[in-house]
């Protein structure tokens, strides 16, 4: 089924917003095996619509954007008169639009009825966080869908498209996937060259970011999915942390209320962002209640009496002042385990020997201390970001 | 001068990756008065290229990406090729090609040899950082660009081509802006209509995030644009926090370098992600040594003798507790200005009286402590964004 997506607005040829629409559209519909074959960005303009739609051969198209209640909004009564199917007003949906200001306290003008304006037979698709609904439908065996520019209305609308294609075109793909820490997409390709051969009824996928990587697995067949899946996991096992829906830090806040374990933090290169990382998880309370950011030597010796003699010997980023940090700060608090990481996040601050950044890490547990040592690339914000995906990992790996 | 911008690549049509090059782009031609009309995402196909080549009608034509050594980069000799015009391998270019493969040691493959290839009168783009050069021709009355997928490497063409449009097409426009904080949008293009009207010679246009936006101003007239900002700046100095090219958190770094003043702080609901955003600035060391995450009462008491009288008749999430933090953490520290965040970032935790987003922050400064009370919109990660930026603002706005 070849695809379509065309994007309508003038801020995203301005560059005022990224269009991750596209994005999104595109990754679901490739987990049910559907290509996107090109994408337009066009402004709102009645012959740009029109000349795009004389362009298109393709059997899918679908538009985001341009379904709101202003003048300039014309994706709705535009792309239906070019198809040029029979319509109606669904008074339902009026009503609710109605409804809608009614409860927002704001006067509806005239405009927000052509909201309500649907071609015969298709299928709406209700928009619970604003005005503008969706729409699927057919016309000269192609099937158009409109769908409203913000994101947040949109995905819900996704999904019911989704649903109805995989229905529709009888799709029997299932979906699934892991995430992974720990491993890099340019070495997890190389290893696996052999295990795609083995796998060829299955599609995998890397999405990489920084520090992480998911691994979409998308197959007709659900033995030959979960054989691959089953196989992939026994590779890669140490790597994989969590499913599609996981976060790092989801993972490790959840492994450690499972035990009753509370982890304090102490930081100085990563300068809270670690803590920050914990605590961006609701719930975090159960696990976390305190943490120190050590950035001077002066804050170490006061909060955690880091000896003057492994920093004048060692300096704060060796793994001997991460040793005393963890090991310190394990002492000084009721916490099961204290995790600790000082280092260089540049771009100044570096020498030969402790190059931009190197960061050292220690982790307490059971009062044993382990230290770590790690040079990451990229700049302050991507070494500050490894350094905080780096740390939570080890707190992922403790044997508890 | 109609433009388009055409990305090449299946990563962008499989939602890998965001087409974040298109926003560089246009951002970036809108500051020199060109309008982006539309842009494509294609596959790196030949018959696409033609066919999308074909349906083009604008006179500035932007390639981005293909440009690579792999079979599947074919962007350079598909468009040259498509326009017909006469070539020639550069053997400078060339011989820093094989120059950079002997430097990172890796042999040169023959497919190397194609990014050499120019057409004769062009202007060549350099790139430093990868092999890929971009390029700059010209044909039928038509001007195109060839830019490398990768930003790091488009970056600085992209300079390059804003140089040679603003002199080819003698443009004398001229570019800055400011930085606001503490107001939004809405507000803003309210307050703003009649400004514009006074105005109508330069082109003022906002672009919005979480909890800050910039007004970009170009005109052709240097003393209209100075006018302009003028008028700006005097309506809304209490919001503007500076240039395009600063950062919050930098701008409060520097105000308390220049001060030698020092700063710590003590949160809760954002759990470390205000000292994390301080300490994103490079030399914050010099205004930062420590910081405190007191996120369970337990620790608010150990930490700063939080009054248990005022954690039971006002709760952790009031402006009394607020002002306890900031408080004690002045008396117990050599720090010239302290700051607490306490606040709910749900989603859960709210009562009708404390609903999820409020945030209560308090800030001492020479003894004398303040406290102030918010309610933020948006999701746990946008409340606690919002709560950070509200911070660092308070601290940027002290008299000092």
């Amino acid at each position: 089924m070849k695809t379509v997506i065309v994007t309508v607005g003038k801020e995203v040829l301005t560059g005022k917003t990224i269009n991750t629409n596209l994005t999104s559209i595109a990754m679901r519909l490739n987990q049910i095996g559907i290509d996107v074959n090109r994408s337009f960005v066009i402004d709102d303009d009645k012959e740009e619509y029109y000349k795009i739609l004389d362009f298109i051969d393709e059997d899918l198209i679908i538009f985001t954007g341009g379904l709101g209640p202003t003048i300039d909004d014309i994706s709705r009564e535009t792309v239906i008169n070019y198809f040029g199917v029979e319509t109606y007003i669904n008074e339902e949906i009026l009503k609710g639009i109605k409804t809608y200001f009614d409860h927002i306290d704001v006067k509806m003008e005239n405009t927000n009825n052509k909201q309500a304006l649907f071609p015969k037979n298709s299928i709406i698709l209700e928009n619970k966080l604003g005005t503008a609904p969706g729409v699927i439908f057919k016309s000269k065996k192609k099937t158009i869908v409109l769908f409203p520019g913000p994101p947040h209305e949109m995905f819900p609308m996704l999904d019911k498209l989704i649903e109805y294609l995989t229905e529709k075109l009888n799709i029997k793909l299932f979906s699934k996937g892991f995430k992974l820490v720990g491993t890099g997409e340019s070495t997890m390709e190389q290893s696996l060259s052999g295990f795609y051969q083995f796998h060829t009824n299955v599609n995998i996928a890397p999405y990489a970011s920084v520090g992480e990587i998911k691994y979409i697995f998308t197959s007709d067949n659900q033995s030959d999915l979960k054989c691959s899946m089953n196989e992939f996991r026994s590779f890669y096992k140490e790597y994989i942390y969590g499913d599609l829906e996981d976060t790092l830090e989801g993972v490790v806040v959840k492994k450690l209320a499972e035990n009753n374990l509370i982890i304090s933090i102490v930081e100085s290169c990563t300068g809270g962002l670690l803590a920050g990382a914990i605590t961006n998880v609701s719930g975090s309370s159960k696990v976390f209640n305190e943490s120190i950011v050590t950035y001077s030597n002066e804050a170490k010796i006061k909060y955690l009496d880091i000896s003057l003699d492994t920093l004048s010997k060692h300096g704060a980023v060796s793994e001997e002042c991460a040793f005393e940090m963890a090991n310190n700060l394990y002492k000084k608090t009721d916490s099961d385990i204290t995790v600790s990481i000082t280092g260089i996040a540049g771009p100044t601050g570096g020498t030969e020997e402790k190059p931009v950044g190197l960061v050292c890490f220690g982790i307490t547990y059971k009062n044993d201390t382990s230290t770590y040592k790690k040079i990451f690339n990229g700049n302050r914000e991507m070494i500050r970001r490894r350094a905080v995906i780096y740390a939570l990992n080890l707190v992922r790996k403790i044997n508890i």
